[in-house]
């Protein structure tokens, strides 16, 4: 099935906006609460809890971020599931979600019933209520973007660049390769997320989203080295399959293919290594592994990454950037 | 000034998505909290009220809802202005925002600074801040989705289709010809919609973004009939304008043209229309009038609005429709 289809069956000219936003209540069903706690009004409204609030927003381009062949329902879920690892990178519980859809007149119907099919799937698995939305029509792009709040059970967020020198470093999962299909099919460490913000050890996180290779300073504290073992990386088996016909090294795509929707965190030093890990697998079957440590920066260093073991700094560090058409 | 400039002056893939965003965040200045409230974490943490929340989404897009001779400023003011205009008419006041930008590889950077210049006075002078957002390259489309909360002061909302038969109805400011300039340049109905909140004759309320010909049908109780008196109808000077050259009337232009951001309300029969008035003037310089009521629906009547005085309800009701190619 295709997004964008002329010739066979209705598109979203042929409905019209009224039809549509008819029909998007009936795909979304119990995922979206009766107006005005879900969509029908000028907007939503929300009981307030007294625990605090985490709120992010993240969008899906047609041809950027899902290609033809991607099946709509699991857009659909990627959509939310980005979102969800955001929060989970935050320790905070998904609740309330809202959905722009911007979609040129040739839209398929029948791909976007099967968007939201995947959407209303997913959104019921984590207790998340599709509240509100809209429907514009573009000129050629297809695009979603999503706004989700969620609420911070442990009283706390888990920041970025709150680390502190002696702190471990550590990943979930393992790393690379997602384009062969995990970048679909991946399931955001929310449970992970919460219990780590209820653990006082844990000092910093961030969601490895563009890839290790630049997530890796997003997380770094401002005066601090991140100090990295890259033969310590937890290397996925897709990384290997790729390297063998790109001509990088699976080391490689564990910096930089991003997509991995892993949580990368610090721990406090007063932690050991081995008491952190045996609580962990009491909890999760999810592979975590220490990967480096936080140290002072020494006095006139640039860097913030100081990386030992196999392969070059130059070559693992950087990442993907968007826009750039290198 | 145009928005998407490949031959002058830098373009978002000259900069790339990491000076873009440190570039965006000096552009937002104390519209913008630090992180972890603000930008530049997985989420932006928000503190929760007692008091329910609002929340609405809206989207502009190039060539849509705005044309290349629009002034960015104002760009970035309507695309707020209008999400005010909806928690206004809910009763709510705005409180935070996130912002997703789609924006092509030759987007002006440029026209983005003021874009984002005409949103930090806009978020300012009502006391938003922006929280949060995404930017994300698109094919050839530029558009921005905004996503903004807020507080229901009065502790409940004003909802559509709660109207009941004897109600009055009223609309805000006048209507029609919107496109020769209100579109770009319109003030929300923020104290007003807040006021009718807390007013407890006002029973139901929508903002008129669609046209006054099809949002009429969006406030009607699903058991009632809006009867109105178009003799009434508070035509704009600009709808005059528009109907010397159009070929329709005047009226036509007041139910038909949209994005009037005015706000359509009913008022409790109990509550005197002369002392409504009185009491809205004490409050606000704003025009409000006083248009039709609701009554019961006659057994088989199908159609949710009558109308009375000049005019044809075929030619008048209706409005526009987006998506429709017609």
């Amino acid at each position: 099935m295709v997004p964008i289809n002329s010739r066979n069956g209705p598109t979203v000219s042929h409905w019209g906006e009224n039809k549509l936003l008819q029909e998007i209540r009936l795909w979304l069903g119990d995922a979206s609460p009766p107006s005005p706690e879900g969509i029908g009004d000028d907007a939503a409204i929300l009981k307030n809890s007294a625990l605090p609030s985490a709120v992010t927003n993240d969008s899906l381009v047609y041809g950027k971020h899902f290609a033809e062949e991607a099946p709509p329902e699991s857009v659909g879920a990627k959509l939310l599931n980005r979102c969800i690892s955001d929060l989970a990178a935050m320790g905070a519980e998904p609740h309330h979600a809202l959905l722009a859809c911007l979609l040129p007149p040739d839209t398929s119907v029948e791909w976007l019933q099967s968007f939201y099919g995947g959407l209303r799937k997913t959104a019921r698995a984590c207790d998340t209520r599709i509240v509100g939305g809209d429907v514009t029509s573009t000129h050629r792009d297809l695009a979603f973007s999503m706004t989700l709040t969620g609420y911070l059970e442990a009283n706390r967020p888990l920041t970025r660049k709150s680390g502190r020198p002696g702190d471990t470093l550590w990943v979930t999962g393992d790393l690379g390769g997602s384009s062969l299909g995990k970048h679909l099919h991946f399931e955001p460490r929310l449970g992970e997320g919460v219990w780590m913000a209820h653990h006082g050890g844990v000092t910093s996180a961030i969601d490895i989203s563009d890839g290790l290779g630049i997530d890796l300073y997003r997380l770094a504290p401002a005066h601090g080295v991140i100090c990295l073992d890259t033969a310590k990386i937890p290397i996925s088996p897709t990384s290997h399959e790729m390297a063998r016909s790109s001509g990088h090294s699976p080391l490689w795509h564990a910096f930089n293919d991003g997509e991995d929707y892993e949580l990368l965190f610090t721990v406090q030093a007063a932690c050991a290594k081995d008491a952190f890990a045996r609580n962990w697998h009491r909890e999760f079957d999810t592979p975590v592994t220490c990967i480096g440590r936080l140290e002072e920066s020494e006095k006139g260093e640039g860097n913030r990454i100081r990386l030992s073991g196999p392969g070059h700094a130059e070559d693992l560090l950087g990442g993907y950037e968007h826009f750039k058409s290198t």
